[in-house]
């Protein structure tokens, strides 16, 4: 998908939500048990039910994996009918992968190719050349870890580089802008580490932020919105738990839609009063 | 798999290798593609024909994760297979993976219950809660990301950190010696990095070391034993492209294992050498 369609379909449905399906089989309505293939009847329910609120969904993929065979399937039925029903959703494949050149064009060629995600989170750690075998794909996007949303991200992610007065999430980000196709770069940073947005857009003012952490982990909409959002809009907010866990009853599809509704709700007024919509 | 029974192993096979099953369907032989499913079967006539010269089977999950379906079955069979027939060989899913604990204790669930791994490939990125949702498994082993082998590890893990001159790998290592259950960690090193083992005995004099870049990736394997190891040997020493892409022939598994063979006897001098067998 291109920058743009992006762009025009949050306009268009006045959101910039994106719904984590961080299926968990325990979680999940037991009556859906009985079904042949639960993981995936779940995610099609709550799909067919939130697609006019939302304009992304990001599997998770440890959730698909624990579940070994089945979970995969699960995952390649869930991606072909976002695809095939409801085309102008992006796709991120929450994966947080990154190897040596050779190995992660393995991953890529995986999530891109096979699967046919429009996007996937990626670990910085291992450096440039286990990043840029993602950016070679074009009208692809590659999401990679700034500052996360969890406690951990303290323990590395914010030490200083250097003599400078930079944190290491900076540094990443500061170097991957000279990686080759670095316009099709997002970065996932916390909603619980809202205050460092407006440092960040200092240094990508035009990028797309993937930003966890609403909901289930306590971050604020507005003040991710305050810091963070660009004359693009430029912010993709997700929300997993608190919406799609948000009823185990019969109608548990109904009361995640009125969730998604809440948040699309919050962000139309957010991009109305910034003009944006 | 418990510590000393992966060093009873080294000792009586003579032999610290780790052989990398990055099982690329392109580079098999190509009268493989006639079976259901050439993935397993090619690692399998490898395993068969290389398990007494090495301790240790190390799928690149990258490789099968692209076949989608088909490989993810490949995999399932392929540690199944080793469990079964070798259970004195020590695994490792090298995965890279890591996320909020939530998700990781889901990809542990993945590795360590549904597929049986011993061991898993971690990166520390997001830090402490990251990684100890792997350390909870008992007899089970979390391979943390240190100083990888390929030319990206200097974007970022040799930066130094604060005012300090302690690089950023090293803070990674330091750091995680204070996480709970931290002797079940061992750390990926990479061998073009060999001068570095140096150091990085200073702070974990026992802990295991998962080494790749031998062979293809040109790292030595005499300067990683001079720097790195220590009296349990301390050392897996990996090569997956040299070893199993040796030969595309019929006869490509004993190929493979004469490779495997060479190496083991190079080990075993320096095992003799240094009185460890």
């Amino acid at each position: 998908m291109k920058r743009k369609d992006l762009i025009s379909q949050i306009k268009r449905k006045k959101s910039f939500l994106c719904i984590g399906l961080d299926t968990d089989i325990n979680k999940i309505p037991k009556f859906l048990l009985d079904l042949e293939d639960p993981i995936f009847e779940f995610n099609k329910k709550i799909i067919d039910a939130t697609n006019s609120y939302c304009v992304a969904y990001k599997p998770n993929i440890a959730f698909y994996e624990s579940e070994g065979l089945n979970g995969w399937k699960a995952l390649e039925k869930t991606i072909k009918y976002i695809n095939s029903n409801f085309p102008e959703i992006f796709t991120i494949a929450d994966a947080k992968r990154g190897d040596i050149g050779n190995t992660s064009s393995m991953y890529a060629k995986a999530y891109f190719d096979t699967l046919n995600f429009d996007s996937i989170t990626i670990n910085p750690y291992m450096g440039k050349d286990s990043v840029e075998p993602f950016l070679d794909y074009k009208n692809k996007h590659t999401i990679l870890l700034a500052l996360t949303s969890n406690l951990g991200a303290f323990d590395f992610q914010t030490k200083n580089v250097d003599k400078t007065s930079h944190q290491f999430y900076y540094e990443v980000i500061k170097t991957s802008t000279n990686w080759k196709n670095s316009s099709q770069l997002m970065y996932v940073v916390g909603a619980t580490k809202a205050s460092y947005l407006r440092e960040i857009r200092n240094i990508i003012p035009n990028n797309f932020l993937l930003i966890p952490g609403i909901g289930a982990q306590g971050g604020d909409l507005k003040d991710v919105c305050k810091n963070g959002m660009n004359n693009d809009v430029g912010l993709l907010v997700n929300s997993s738990r608190s919406i799609i866990f948000a009823s185990t009853g019969s109608d548990f599809d109904l009361i995640s839609a009125k969730k998604a509704q809440e948040i699309q709700s919050q962000m139309e007024n957010i991009l109305s009063s910034r003009g944006l919509v």
